[in-house]
């Protein structure tokens, strides 16, 4: 299992006339925290669309709690409980300040190759920084 | 059942670096579909606002089957297919101009007391106005 | 000198928490204005990028005078004064369902070689869709 | 003078299908440089709707010198020039990594009475903050 921390902070942008962040913001926050998680890893998600591998979403699933207010510094667990071959799952918990989840949610993604549009594995570099979470 | 379609034109700025519309904005299309669905039945969303009613999202799904691109004119199917008490659950298949499906979705939404933040019942003119739809 | 009217209808995803539009959500709402402009003289502007022209904006200027509420239908009329070279500008006023003027904007783009990135001139389509305007 | 530098990541969110930071998404980018510039002075723009007053933008403008790609860490140098009366006035120079100007520009805000919508006067702390950057 990969598991990172994310801090993102609440822009006046995300917020709508509710007074919460829009329902749709979420899922560029969660792309944030997966962006961050690969880069804590050592990966960099530039690297990849590099190599000609784009990693669209397949499927996004989110439960909302608790709504999130503006200038809120939230917290995203992502985490990846399977060790990714061609389709690679994100996890999430969201919390707010006072730590409390706000919301939970789920994306699969599918690492595909840019000129033939097929999907792929994973870049070896990428199966190498991964593969010492995934040993038991 | 209720049921409507919405056109929806894709936006440059909805696009991302992959050349297709960002996985993100389909609930902002979303959002658009229910508000047309509600309106072409003779209920502006706006009024429920003003009665002190908020209808925040619970829960959404999406899966991406295909990816849609700049200025293609998309089609959203929106369907209620359940009387409406405190939740409110929207179901759509989006559609390129070649009308292949290009994903579905689904969002429960939850009718809300602004004052109270508890859930509560839909408006009455909503309901007599979807009423038609759902009686055997 | 080229002016054409386009409406768009004020998402909720576009409200923020001071109950009015973000400010920084009408330069979208001035690309689909140029768009739909370019469109009703008969160039779509997705021919542009596939002849490889690209159009970057150089330059933009906004005066606010009211804000814009969730659910209005702006009225932006967007006016092309000088016939285009290498730049191209539009002026766009907006107007409110009350046909009050809400604001008043410029945006001065480039025509550029999507290969060499250097300025070029108009597509010769394009150029012989928008000469009967500006010929006295 | 009151200066201040912020750090923003582009998000694959904000690119289009140019390759770049799409041009409306440094309006959001210049709102968090302002937010930010107001935090490290020891305000937090929260306090200020919490004490009534909104803070609408007037004016805005910007001159683009280079586009901003995709996980580029931008630096936006935000600067207030004169004590803010009824307006604030914003001025911003924007960096990439390589240290490359890619953009200036500048945002006129009123401060506004919730209530009232009329001009009103800064709240009385942060003109207290702000004084001793303006004090000869």
């Amino acid at each position: 299992m990969y598991q990172f921390e994310t801090k993102i902070r609440v822009r006046y942008a995300e917020t709508d006339q509710m007074g919460f962040v829009y329902y749709g913001h979420y899922f560029t926050y969660f792309e944030v925290a997966r962006v961050e998680s690969l880069r804590a890893m050592g990966y960099a998600y530039k690297e990849l669309e590099a190599e000609g591998i784009m990693l669209p979403v397949l499927e996004q699933h989110i439960k909302y709690h608790l709504p999130a207010t503006y200038d809120e510094l939230l917290t995203i667990k992502a985490c990846i409980k399977q060790m990714p071959s061609v389709r690679m799952v994100f996890e999430y918990e969201c919390f707010n300040e006072k730590e409390e989840l706000i919301n939970t949610a789920e994306t699969v993604l599918v690492f595909m190759n840019k000129k033939t549009g097929k999907p792929t594995r994973p870049p070896q570099r990428m199966i190498e920084l991964l593969e010492p979470f995934f040993t038991t």
